[in-house]
């Protein structure tokens, strides 16, 4: 059987685009000789629709454009996902679904058992579990279906059943599994090793079909695949791209390259692609950036003109009296090297202005904190001004080991629309710029090579206030992502007191990351919606 | 029997704290004569703990309290609500629970039956449901356990089992229920109309037990209450503050007054506790308070005075050259009135050297919103610079019509740790502000009378921009709360065009309320945790 895979971009909520999308790749795969026409989870409202669930005529309008798309099928049937409206004993559900279309008409439809409530998952919030029959026949193969963490349980063992048990007896020749599935680093060889135990487990081959393109922090990376009864890979659709690609079942493993792309090539993959995507599917072509020469603000601009053109990307330069001469010079050599507008903005004048106007004050004479966050509200008050006037979505750069720490300004540096990098902890970040550098210099070099510094005091290194960024990272991936204790975390060979210092600033900074930017989310545990720890909490352990 | 009823406000993840909370009121109520002493829902922990359950340690050293507090009893049992970690097939678990301390020991354990994922509730994510039995003997006594959602599913019906339906049959002398229930404006009257329901189907006496205090967004209103077998009050702890206090089952209904807040009150009330315990459990003192001589700003700082001491608040005006002479008196008036330190930081100057340094960028020549932003962004840089130098907590002073439409500046005025008043709609504001002057001005009559104006253009006024305050609180409730679709918001009588105009404002406006201060949610559907739209989307109805 040749089965075609419309692993489509849809955007959340658009459902007279994604419907557009989705009849373009039916035909297109037509044209390529499919039989049966495969889409995402949810491919009709987008994923993860949230609280648009709750809307009144939500279900209604889905189900409309389902009708829509299922009136252009002919012969060769689509499967394709939508959310389910379903009322019972005079209430509204949601199955988390997929309609077998064709013919004009919706022959089937499959609802998913398993709802994640972990990470950024909210399943039970909208949809209740489905209880329709997991197969239908076609061309005499019988082929089961499922939705995305229908199958998981065989790595996480999160739910009390097991839809695969309930399939193994069927005995199909076919598993379908339709997914959103959000990427971050290592995903990929956890979703290979899944899908291999569920082939093993079931004895037939497997298609899975990806979502691919980003909806506000979450980034899908397409990678469908099919693999073999045996666990080879038949086919494989490309990653972080849209894509329509027939696969035929009979056609026996191929000789693919099965290559996965490495760790820093995938994460630069991503944040391309989530970035160009929250910028176009929210209007924007031009994307605007505070040039400070260090890394952060360095491989955000190269990422964006990677994700715009550099003819959208412009850099401000925001010089203050501290400001050394190399982050001016570093910042132009970048803006060069990327060929993008460049516009220097000084922000002395700003400053020294509401130093006028506090200095008579109580307390207003002793130079603090106060200070530093002026300069970084001052760029702030420019780059958003920038940003209104060019129409340009002002993108922050600030990266996940800063914003554990607070080690950055609400409302100065934190200014922007979205966080590109800041779920990249520092560590990361120079390695990323490495690799963007493999090439030839795109990020200077001297950008890489000197000390962080913040340039909010003279002389000021970032070293000054936190350990070096090897440490920090290792104590904040295993507070934050792992959820170790201090005790544990001191177990692991860190320093206790530095230990106590970096939780202490991640718990106080509970307020800053509330009023974060959405960031893209590239390791399994983001700061965002996947993490929900109480602001005002004296927990610290 | 005499109940002991322990509404205490625990603070989320204060252990320690809680601990000598509940065990302080304990001794109390011993004293007082209690033969049984109640707290509420997750009262060790606090409630939502949210993803500190995900840590590590969490649950043991909640185990570890809850042992520490149970050797402090004696013969007179506590049931007491914390998270029960359990460990089924390697995986750690836990249930919401409630622990029967007596003796110095933990004699039974209760479990939550029913886990709430609507609104701002994300029980599944950290619980499975129960399945330890529902009751105890004590005195001669069989008294059933249930915990807050247990007994919704009278009102609610979201759940397919209802543990009161396995209640019933055991016929109880008393229902006792531990709560942790958010309030919202009206919930008293859903919440009596509940409970009375309840006891109308066990025809036993019931013992509801609240908490109170305000955690992060939500604020808890104590209320508890006990109900005879008929349905009429016997006992009533306050609303809005902790008690102990006893109330004796035998005495028989009892001449209560029984009588609730009215609603201007109880916003007042709880808008109070919510500020106070946000700045007290997160260490602030002092608040502090941008003074436009609007009624929004003038209506935080009264809630301020009481919250924190007039002593504690600090009112800063911030004029413009665009400023009336009435916003100065206005505010300078109420600073009067409420007895709060003043101080006059003018703007122009910052407004100015941004203008100039702005002034050589292409696109700069034309006056737009980028003018207006630039001055509510000033006085952003001066607030935070204040803040920072006084260690007083900012609060930004948005309403909810404000915040739906998008009429306020990112990084402007919305600036600030907490948005007081950020979830209750204008017409509501102005009704707040008529209900603190009904024993005297406090809101200077003429921040009342005059018409709104955020004053960022010569003359301008909020009518310019946006329908009259009714219409529009009027179409926000229907399209926020009650999800209607613009076809139907015009079958309530709204002008299509208005409609239009307003959803359309709503949807775009999404990514501002992402980085908006968090908010005390007084009313159903507030922003914040239980409302998860995503950011970029295209479903507009």
């Amino acid at each position: 059987m040749k089965i075609g895979i419309a692993q489509i971009n849809s955007t959340v909520g658009d459902l007279t685009g994604n419907l557009l999308l989705a009849s373009n790749a039916y035909s297109q795969l037509i044209l390529d000789g499919a039989e049966l026409v495969i889409f995402p989870e949810l491919a009709l409202c987008g994923y993860p629709p949230r609280d648009l669930l709750l809307k009144k005529n939500f279900g209604r309008d889905c189900q409309e454009v389902l009708e829509e798309f299922a009136r252009k099928t002919g012969s060769c049937p689509a499967l394709i996902g939508f959310p389910q409206q379903s009322v019972e004993k005079g209430r509204e559900l949601f199955f988390n679904a997929a309609a077998l279309c064709t013919n004009g008409i919706v022959a089937q439809i499959f609802q998913k058992r398993l709802l994640p409530t972990y990470d950024v998952f909210d399943e039970d919030r909208y949809f209740v579990s489905g209880e329709a029959p997991l197969s239908f026949t076609y061309l005499g193969k019988k082929i089961a279906v499922t939705i995305c963490e229908d199958i998981w349980n065989l790595d996480k063992d999160l739910h009390m059943s097991d839809p695969l048990d309930e399939i193994s007896p069927l005995q199909p020749d076919l598993l379908i599994n339709l997914s959103a599935s959000p990427w971050h680093h290592q995903k990929s060889y956890q979703r290979k090793e899944l899908l291999r135990r569920v082939v093993k487990k079931l004895t037939c081959p497997l298609l899975y079909i990806n979502a691919v393109g980003g909806n506000d922090e979450l980034i899908f990376d397409g990678s469908s695949v099919a693999l073999s009864s045996n666990g080879k890979t038949i086919g494989q659709a490309p990653s972080f791209e849209s894509s329509c690609s027939v696969i035929d079942l009979e056609s026996g493993p191929a000789e693919m390259k099965d290559e996965d792309l490495l760790e820093m090539e995938s994460i630069h993959q991503a944040l391309v692609l989530g970035l160009r995507d929250y910028a176009h599917k929210s209007g924007f072509r031009k994307g605007l950036i505070g040039l400070s020469g260090g890394i952060d603000s360095a491989v955000t601009a190269a990422l964006a003109v990677e994700a715009l053109g550099k003819e959208n990307v412009i850099g401000i330069s925001l010089p203050s009296a501290i400001s050394s001469d190399h982050s001016r010079d570093d910042a132009r050599a970048l803006a060069q090297n990327l060929g993008i507008a460049y516009h220097t903005l000084p922000i002395q004048k700003i400053v020294d202005s509401a130093d006028h106007e506090l200095a008579p004050l109580p307390a207003a004479m002793d130079t603090d904190v106060t200070e530093e966050n002026l300069q970084a509200r001052s760029r702030g008050l420019l780059l958003m001004a920038v940003s209104n006037k060019l129409g340009a979505l002002l993108l922050t750069t600030g990266n996940k080991s800063e914003l554990a720490v607070g080690y950055c300004t609400l409302y100065g540096d934190m200014c922007g629309g979205l966080a590109v990098i800041s779920d990249l902890p520092k560590t990361k970040v120079f390695a990323l710029a490495n690799h963007l550098n493999r090439s030839g210099e795109i990020i200077p070099q001297n950008t890489i090579e000197k000390p962080p510094s913040a340039e909010l005091r003279p002389d000021q290194k970032d070293s000054d206030s936190l350990p070096d960024y090897e440490i920090l990272d290792g104590i904040l991936h295993s507070y934050i992502e792992k959820g170790l204790s201090i005790e544990a975390l001191t177990a692991e060979g860190f320093e206790e007191e530095t230990v106590r210092k970096i939780v202490s600033l991640v718990d106080r900074n509970e307020y800053k990351r509330k009023q974060a930017a959405p960031g893209l989310k590239v390791t399994p545990l983001a700061f965002g919606i996947g993490r929900r720890m109480p602001i005002v909490q004296k927990y610290s352990n």
